[in-house]
């Protein structure tokens, strides 16, 4: 895989790792990084994820071989149309979104069939962190990379974007993008929302935060840290996903529901076999 | 703290570090494990955790100076009269169980104010692993272990348990049962339930258990890690704690309703409300 020029929108945590990841590996030429902070930009090409950054659009699409949208879903959702006007005939270009659905749906109008052609991605490797301070070039080794495809996507830029990812060190699965957005509503958002559940519960109490702190452990810390993440990120997952969460959520709240209802009945045996039942899912999933 | 002779009921992974931690410290001269099963005490002794074990009782109480109750909370609770009425007049007694009320008042009326002295324990040290063959003398590190006293409780002794605990390596922190048990459902069981319906509402949606183990990343592996724990252990806990972990669920069911709400409707702004303060308790908790 060599890219002569590859231009990312969004120098953050994925952007800019998406950038230290091509350079270090080879696969890109030229990395120009664009976005709306003069000052994010420079401290990436300080940080070596991109040669060079601009703020305008346009000129740092002009000459792109290649281009990844690494913002927010709402954001590239608005990008979409605005890049499609100004890039190469020949350009490829994907994205970052955490949710596949809207994002596709936005590039099928806006990417006219012949012409530069737009792939859905979804590389499963943010983190808590965020900013190019804690891009890493190793970011997507063995991450999960979703490329999602269409009837529509041309089967060959599909191969070519599975190709880049699987060029950045991640392990590729295509999807529907409907479907995407179902089961990682299960995976990573149901999760997500379920920490913050437990951090807006504990909150409720109005317990002393010292003694909790003291009395914290792993647990505690593992099970909510994802609820640490971005909020303005979380916000607009939420709601361009927001039938699967939505109903997730309700799945969730049901079966917290019924477990408070067998604890409070002391109905142990009941009790013991969703214990069970929830364990050996999670074996399935992680043997 | 120097001990003559420890006997440790229940020889899993907590009993067990308690044996190699004593060992390895030279706080114990000499340490019996005591168990129902043969099997089990026969591997704490290869593994060095236990010097020598029975399977009886009185015999592995008739000699202690210091015993601990290391079994699960509704074993510790039946194991109570039965170990007052044969240890030693001089003998401290503590435990590891993770509910505090429902044992100190057992130990209430199974020790007599004169002689063998009970003071409740909660080494917060488990994990998802269980069993010897996961002992580490090191378990203890750092972790907080919590010393429940009443006004019943000798003070000296409560001292003498808590210097027992640090000189495992575990920060201790002194609390009254009930008040334990409220803080210790937030912090400990509400997570773990947590964590138990993520997982019921992933089973309950019957998708590819091949997929969704491919995408799953360290957040879902991270969130719903303590759920690998033993069923028959946290159905006891649930039970024996069961008003603090009801309500806690209650609420949390609550939350993720309301969440779920504003979701579907495309509350934004309530939601980021909602995200942020999840975040700021966390960050309270863990700055």
């Amino acid at each position: 895989m060599q890219i002569n020029t590859l231009a990312i929108y969004g120098v953050g945590l994925l952007g800019g790792s998406i950038g230290l990841a091509a350079k270090a590996r080879g696969i890109a030429r030229r990395v120009i990084g664009i976005g709306r902070s003069a000052e994010r930009l420079a401290e990436a090409v300080r940080r070596g994820a991109v040669d060079q950054a601009t703020t305008r659009l346009e000129e740092g699409c002009a000459e792109a071989d290649w281009i990844v949208l690494a913002s927010s879903v709402s954001h590239i959702v608005e990008l979409l149309p605005r890049v499609a006007a100004v890039c190469k005939p020949a350009a490829v270009v994907t994205d970052v979104g955490s949710t596949k659905a809207t994002i596709v749906q936005q590039a099928a109008r806006a990417f006219p069939p012949a012409g530069p052609v737009f792939v859905g991605s979804h590389p499963m490797a943010g983190s808590e962190r965020s900013g190019v301070a804690n891009a890493s070039a190793d970011l997507f080794e063995s991450a999960c990379c979703i490329v999602t495809s269409t009837p529509q996507t041309p089967e060959e830029a599909a191969q070519r974007v599975e190709q880049f990812w699987r060029a950045l060190g991640g392990r590729v699965v295509r999807l529907d993008p409907a479907r995407h957005d179902r089961l990682v509503s299960l995976i990573s958002h149901l999760p997500h929302m379920a920490a913050v559940g437990v951090l807006l519960a504990g909150a409720a109490l109005d317990e002393d935060a010292e003694i909790l702190a003291t009395l914290l452990g792993n647990g505690f810390r593992d099970s909510t840290r994802v609820a640490a993440g971005p909020p303005e990120l979380w916000r607009d997952i939420c709601l361009e996903n927001r039938e699967a969460i939505a109903d997730d959520l309700a799945r969730l709240a049901e079966q917290l529901s019924q477990l408070a209802g067998q604890i409070r009945g002391g109905q142990a045996e009941r009790l013991l076999e969703q214990l069970q039942r929830a364990r050996d899912f999670r074996k399935r999933l992680i043997p």
